[in-house]
C-alpha cells in the first residue's frame, strides 16, 4: 500500500513549500482539485519541479474532454491523473488510452457512483480505483467496512484507494486488511503543525507492515 | 432564450481576444472547462476584464468542495457557475446556497445523470438545469426532441438550457420551440473563420422572435 497525501485550498506558494518538505517522504503527492481550479497548469509545473522522489497525482476531476485534459496535466508533470466514474464510459476509455500511450496511471474518483455503474466500469485493469466520500455530506466514511464491501462487490477490481477524512488509526487498519493500493490523506497531514512528523508516523504505520 | 457562446481549448491571449470581439454580441460568454483547468482564476479575471456587456459563466464542472469552488469563481468574476448533476446533493445544495448569497447563478450540468437523478435534484427554482451531451461520445444530440423530452418528464423544472454540438439549424428550431433560458454553442461561433458574423446570425434566429 502506497500512501498519497493531499494538498488542497492553499495558496500556490504554501502547496510548493509543502510539496518540497514532503519529497521522499510521501509515495504519491497529490494536487487537489482546489489547485488545478485556482492556478491550472502552471501549479502542475510548480509542484513536478519540488518534487524529486514522489509522484505527482494530478486531480482533475475530468468528466468531458478526456483525452484534452489528461494530454494536458501529462504532459505538464502529472504521473497519476483522475476522471470521475460519473463521467461516460467514451469518456474513461479516451482517459485510459491517453493514460496506456503515456505509460502513466489513471485513477477512477467512484464519488457517487452506483453499483451498476461500477460494473459497467470495470473493465480498465491497469487504472486505479478510489472510493471516495464527499467533503461536502454530513456522513462520515468507514474506510475499512467500505473496502471490504467493495472488494465482495467487485473482487475483479485490483488496484484500489480510498480517501475521505481518512485518519491514523483508520491507516492501521486499512494497512492490516491488505486490499488497498492507495491509501489518500488529506487534512491530516497537509494542515497538520507539523506535516513532516505526520507524514512520517502515516508511512510508518503503512510501510512497517510488509506491503 | 439567450446565447451562451463557449470558448474551449485555446491559449488564454485567443480567448481573451475572443472575449472582447464577442462582448455586448452573446448574452453570456462561456469560460470552457479547458480554461479553468488549463490556466485557473487568472482566466476568470482576464475574460471578465474584456466584458462589460455580457456575462460571464465559469464552467467549474464542479462536483465536490461546492461551497469553495463557487466562492472562487464569483469572486474572480463569474456571474454564473457550473456544478455537476452528479454530485451528491450536499454538494449541489452548498453551491446553490453560495449562489444565492452572492445574488449570482448556479447552473447545474446533467452529463450523464439519470432520470431518477434528476428528480432528486429538482429543487432549486433559481438554477438553470442544462441538458448536456459528452464530446467524447459518438452519438450525436437531437436537441430539439432532448429538450421537448425533458419538458414533458420534468415540467416543474423551468429554467433549462442545452450543449452539445448545437448549430444555426438546431437554435432556429429551438427557438421556435421556445422552451429554452439558455442554449449553449461553442465551436460552430467560436471556431469559426469569422466568429463576429457567426454569432450575429445566432443572435439574430434567437432574439428575431419574441423571446
Amino acid at each position: 500500500m502506497k500512501l498519497q497525501t493531499a494538498i488542497d485550498r492553499v495558496s500556490l506558494e504554501d502547496a510548493a513549500r509543502l510539496a518540497k518538505q514532503l519529497d521522499g517522504k510521501t509515495d504519491i503527492l497529490e494536487m487537489g482539485t482546489s489547485l488545478v481550479k485556482d492556478y491550472g497548469n502552471e501549479a502542475i509545473r510548480r509542484l513536478r519541479g519540488e518534487l524529486s522522489q514522489t509522484s505527482l497525482l494530478v486531480d482533475s476531476k475530468t468528466i468531458d474532454e478526456g483525452a484534452y485534459e489528461f494530454n494536458q496535466a501529462f504532459h505538464h508533470g502529472g504521473d497519476i491523473v483522475t476522471v470521475m466514474g460519473a463521467a461516460s464510459h467514451a469518456t474513461l476509455q479516451a482517459c485510459y488510452e491517453v493514460a496506456q500511450k503515456e505509460n502513466k496511471t489513471m485513477m477512477i474518483d467512484l464519488l457517487e457512483v452506483s453499483d451498476e455503474k461500477i460494473a459497467a466500469i470495470s473493465n480498465f485493469p491497469e487504472a486505479i480505483y478510489a472510493l471516495h466520500h464527499s467533503i461536502d455530506r454530513e456522513d462520515k466514511l468507514d474506510a475499512v467496512g467500505s473496502v471490504a464491501d467493495f472488494h465482495q462487490k467487485f473482487p475483479t477490481i485490483k488496484r484500489l484507494a480510498v480517501a475521505g477524512g481518512i485518519d491514523l488509526p483508520q491507516v492501521q487498519k486499512l494497512a492490516a486488511q491488505d486490499l488497498l493500493k492507495v491509501v489518500i490523506v488529506g487534512s491530516k497531514i497537509a494542515k497538520a503543525a507539523d506535516p513532516v512528523a505526520a507524514v512520517k508516523e502515516f508511512m510508518e504505520a503503512i510501510h512497517n507492515g510488509n506491503n
